[in-house]
């Protein structure tokens, strides 16, 4: 159970590329890595491309106005210099900046944990990797929602044989404020389907990616071998971005699964769903009830697992901030994955390659997994939603 | 409101084959036209393969012995040659002798209402819907769930424009019954994943059949442009019968949808959904709750409508059978479909063509468009899960 | 499991006095009674204060005309000259009439089922009590939820000791039905809260004997010490009557309990609910999932039981009619109960006293306990709300 | 919305008095001030009874190890002697140590924030009341659920006359996890249970003023007039003090309410709700689902109103911090808490008498009327269980 001890000798310096006054993952972030004051101390920042609007923001933070800067090639530079100088920084920036200011910040010797989608190829990811592998840093993935403790129960009942052979896996992540073309006019809308921006994709790249993460946590021996894609725009305005998007997938074994992701599923407020059938038993887990597990062995009363409890795993229980029957929330998912990311940059900067290899994260392979996932369906899609193999 | 009294001059003389002590779906029948003693009434019956058995049993439910007869044949010929023999049968004996049983009692003058998946092949649909005309006969399915009287408010919620255009239909029925071979032993199940007997279908006809047509029911306009099915067989043993299977659709004029059925969704309790995405709303019943439809427009609260609730159309209001706060079960729904079928075959027994054009039931149409549905899903899955044009 | 074959030799001969044309709970009485033509066959009533309406409406259930009286009196005395006359009959008349109707019957030689609550006073009761048992006749009361078999998986389960020593019994019956006056002007609920016809209570009587009569057949052995009632009139023209009440109770042993009943609990679709407290664990049922029981274990995964599993007691799945996954509703309760009473009046008629006590049905002693539980509640609350000895 | 940007010219200097390792509520108030660091400051404490093991963790907590003191007292002398010294103190030691710290505190001219129940008596609020007053300093008391932005949702509807006039008030707060005595030998649970440490009662001080307090801020115009408690003991030892407790409530103007408290609620996992019924709809609102508000309007369809949405009052939306579909939790709620605390005591520093009568947080008084809570439902308890005046 955590309690806010630190984990860290030192709360890492830490710095901020996006996610200004007017984003809204921005303070998601803050609430995340902040959450104790043990792991991340926010020194710095690029909040936004109004650099004014970003300096004020900053010192209404409580930064030193000084330390709030234009852009983020002014942030790593001068930061180069500054005596306590930050040392990891978080891109929250539209998609397609992640690239290129990524790859600036591993050149000035930072750690990064960058926003999802992370790039537009998976090319860009395996260059990354590489550089982030020669400058000896860390690049995480803020997959938010992978933080829920609860799933790393589900991944441990599934490893344990508590659901038998891994037959299917349904995932789902819809909602519908994009249902009218009138939300496409809001500046944190807007980017989201022009593809220069966005990238290759719309709700694939913001949604699915998220619940893809989950999969390969809960299942991380399960690989795709072929997936078939289908993708509307329900708002023609949109296209080629899709606003709504079917993919059936093949995993190598046997097992078959199914995602939908969407946001014009009008009225939705359930957004995020994943259900694992096992030859004896299924899991199921969503975002909306993240503290409890569904637990379904077919011929047996059905079981609701809650978060805190005794019974859990070690590894679900260690993770857990408030205890059964207190509501965790999605900052204490995101809190969770900061702290994961923090412990992954101290390992790395202390040489331990054993601990880093212990720890569960989403890594730079979690990232670039989440571009070839949408790289592929993209392909099949255009290709008039036809089988592809995984590649 | 319905409260048992009559709605045809007396009850129709009544038969069934199959349906008996062994069977699961025979009480269904029983229950649903015997509800009110005013529709049916049943006067004899061929209950059984083994036909001591079946004797035995009709006896049991009140029937005289020498109205219990050993087949359909016998049945047929004997009950003609009665003075007050039996107008219409109910057929729900395993799939593959459904064509032929039909065939012979329309032969004999019956009316006819058969279990679902109706055939084997749209083909022989085609042929006996020919001759159900010829012999002004009615042929009903039992789709026993869409006799809900919700499904009936989300009918005319569509129709009226309450959900805007339609862009997406998500159904799924799916069970975990199957998930191990064992259940194949039981006599109940074994026919279902023998190809001779079950058709070419396993979970697609037994199972998705009923929530296409609930599909159909509340979506009259939507039509098949193309389809994708992808189909398992978990228990290798029942191959090439599939007990899990995934379908992609795209319907004329853009919308598209999805299906998922299975046998082998292990632990499920919960069945039957189906959700219509519209512009401005969604729509979304499960047969789990079958008296609630969730009713949910973008940006405004999720509304939960209940059944006999005065704000419901008149079309729900007039086949609720005990009032708001007292739960209708599949009982009642299947009461609905009888009668139904009932006022089908005292409309056309009257000759009276414009009543039967404005009843909503499950007739040769809405069977034949089943086993349609079974006949290009498993066209192509067995293509390699290829898209086929919806022929 | 129930299929509809007979449990008697045959069919009792029966009539309704009231549940005519304009009553909701008439149909819930035939649809009860009917359900499978082996227990009861309806061939007589007095349905309607209206006599003429009365008549009709028994034609259009397919009634002989001749055998549509005017009144009850005509009904016992023609009826008792017919050849084949009735033999038990059902009283669905408003509560005030309850009373004469029951001992008319009795004298009459005829079983009786009687919609709750049974009579004005327990005196009445006991009176009545002893007149069935001079005359070897049956007295049924119609609490129709308690015929869900999930609450015989209940009271198996706190028998067999899965929930350890019993603590608390919390009950609610509620629905905001009568949250305005305008509600007292329609006829079905006009006699309701006119204390001439609806006698010393109106939702006391008219919901929450329903909930005690399940809580004393799932809890045979906890018997009321005191208890400690509050009414309230919200509407004022109701009073003396009260449309809401809360109750304390104390039981013999230390448990405790609390109902609270209520017609003003504005917009509520959610009813009737039990939960019932052990020193391990609780149980708890509801009247809108009347197929699921909550089974809570202290300490561990919270469980949800099915109706229809093999899992379940026998007792629980020997009143099963339509199996796991198919709803099963409020009709087929009332139809568990009516049959109940078919068998305990067969056992009556053949002097069977061994059968009869093993049968579990709502008898005289649980129509006359629901009299003396609202006799107490309104003796408490007209004595100020105060604790009474409960007698 | 929230975001994080400061609300204050620079973020209060903080220390806790107990919260230390063992403590399970510590991690939340320092999550819940600490959560965008512009409100508090964590800057000294005295974290533990025992003080090496308190330093320790202070230490680990990132304090300086000189500002971790081995008891309050020391904890508020040296921090006045200190240039940057602690301005405001939280209490979150044992329920008996309240009064003398609270005391010390303002008597050190510290604001407070402290935990609940706040004391033993109502007369020691008063004093406390009155001495707070003398020093211009503010009491706060963490009432932590209350902070759900939904629950101002609620007020606001309720003011605004959306479910009429108020009749009914029904309220739980309960869990099973003292269902055993096994849980009395822990530490955190033993003191709980120990007149001399917890005060006059268990669960009603420790659970049913939370729920309490949230009526009040709900319903800020209704006054309880006159109440019933029976109290049990359902672990003998736990005598005199209460493991469940039932109460009854009449408030001016003839409203009712009941609340139910327990401990001993075997297997529950759903732990805190309140129900409040109008003449036209009720609102209900639990602390499992707290980003949902349920509102039934009698005679519509049932809406649930979800967190973050456009439609929801602007005292509500003020308060969100991560926007419709991102799930908030407790710590989200205790953030929006000590907020609010924040505020008050900067409105006070700055002599802002207007700013602070417009804040809406859990202060003095209603500490003071917890207190006051707790001390009329003893008194009905231990006097038979009678209604008692609320004095």
């Amino acid at each position: 159970m955590l309690n806010g001890e630190k984990k860290l000798a030192r709360p890492l310096r830490w710095a901020m590329v996006g996610g200004g006054r007017l984003s809204q993952v921005g303070y998601k972030h803050r609430s995340g890595a902040l959450h104790d004051n043990t792991a991340f101390q926010l020194v710095a920042g690029a909040f936004d491309i109004d650099a004014d609007r970003g300096r004020d923001f900053g010192v209404h933070l409580g930064l030193d106005a000084d330390r709030c800067y234009a852009d983020y090639r002014e942030l790593f530079s001068r930061e180069r210099q500054h005596e306590e100088g930050i040392e990891v920084v978080t891109i929250a920036t539209p998609n397609g900046t992640h690239y290129e200011i990524t790859k600036a910040a591993l050149e000035a010797g930072l750690h990064v944990i960058c926003e999802k989608p992370l790039f537009f190829t998976s090319q860009q990811a395996r260059e990354v990797k590489a550089l982030a592998a020669q400058k000896n840093r860390i690049v995480g993935v803020t997959y938010g929602y992978s933080g829920h403790p609860m799933l790393l129960q589900m991944r441990q009942m599934i490893a344990s044989g508590e659901i038998g052979e891994v037959r299917m896996v349904d995932m789902r992540y819809t909602h519908g404020f994009s249902a009218s073309d009138s939300a496409d006019k809001f500046e944190a809308q807007k980017w989201r389907v022009d593809p220069a921006v966005a990238g290759p994709s719309f709700v694939l790249g913001d949604l699915s990616t998220h619940t893809f993460y989950i999969s390969q946590l809960v299942l991380p021996e399960l690989k795709l071998q072929s997936l078939l894609c289908d993708r509307q725009s329900f708002i023609a305005s949109r296209a080629p971005l899709e606003d709504n998007a079917m993919v059936m997938m093949r995993y190598h074994g046997g097992a078959v699964g199914r995602m939908w992701t969407s946001s014009v599923d009008a009225g939705s407020m359930n957004a995020q769903q994943i259900r694992v059938i096992g030859s004896k038993a299924s899991l199921q887990w969503c975002d909306w009830l993240p503290n409890e597990l569904r637990y379904e062995v077919q011929n047996q009363p059905s079981q609701l697992l809650h978060h805190g409890m005794a019974y859990l795993d070690q590894a679900a229980l260690a993770e857990d901030r408030l205890g059964a029957l207190h509501t965790e929330g999605l900052t204490d998912a995101w809190a969770n994955i900061y702290l994961r990311c923090a412990l992954a940059i101290d390992a790395k900067n202390r040489g331990d390659e054993t601990a880093l290899a212990n720890l569960i994260y989403p890594d730079i392979d979690a990232g670039l997994e989440g571009v070839r996932w949408v790289e592929n369906c993209v392909r099949s899609a255009d290709s008039g939603a036809i089988w592809v193999n995984y590649e």
